[in-house]
């Protein structure tokens, strides 16, 4: 089993759903699983309380892809909208379908 | 990149769904993202098989606040109601976005 | 708090769902959380790029039973669908409700 990827997931407004795909596969992503969700509460500096219909990208990386597509959303995203981004490694098998 | 915080997941019975959020608020949870699913299986001692609407509550806190809802909602719900409760360290940046 | 147990994600088209959570039960898993996804990006080293209707399917298990759910699934379904799998520890308590 190999250790070296991780899951990065961003969680946004939907109205985000394709920048942040582009974003993620200027960054290396290759495939995507998103999800429906409801967001709730306040996140951000500037980000006023929310409480609407979000998505939910995952996409299984290069940890060092995950760390520059956690920076790339900061940077461009953060500020302005409802936004989050984390990444956990995950163990895979047959890592070479993830490359 | 900062490792301190934790994705606490609580995947419970629908019915459950805000009184789950204002335990999570409480223990100091401020944004969440809430998903339909659907479960099926057997959890717990005393739970019956069941195959039904679920919803996952998601919420990225610090590790020791994920320790706390995770024994708040074991205490309060383990007993009665189709729950589950579980958390990982996740990697965020900018870290004051989530405090 | 024990760390022994994963959470298991397999992602798949939906056709599969019946024939995957039947496998992971023959391997040991005993609750699941299924959501509707969707997938798009290119996978695998014989599957076509796709877009389409995907199923997200979550267990708490052994990492032993993990590791082994991954390696069914790779050697089933990995040459001829668009299947990906992956496990990461998480805590949980009162680990009972889990075996």
């Amino acid at each position: 089993m190999s250790t070296e990827f991780h899951c990065i997931t961003v969680i946004s407004e939907r109205l985000l759903k394709d920048d942040l795909i582009q974003l993620m596969k200027k960054e290396g992503a290759k495939g995507f699983s998103i999800t429906d969700s409801v967001g709730e509460g306040s996140r951000g500096i500037h980000a006023s309380d929310w409480e609407g219909r979000n998505v939910k990208i995952e996409s299984i990386v290069h940890g060092e892809t995950a760390k520059r597509i956690m920076e790339q959303v900061a940077e461009h995203y953060f500020e302005d909208y409802a936004v989050i981004a984390y990444s956990y490694p995950v163990s895979v098998v047959r890592e070479e379908k993830f490359k």
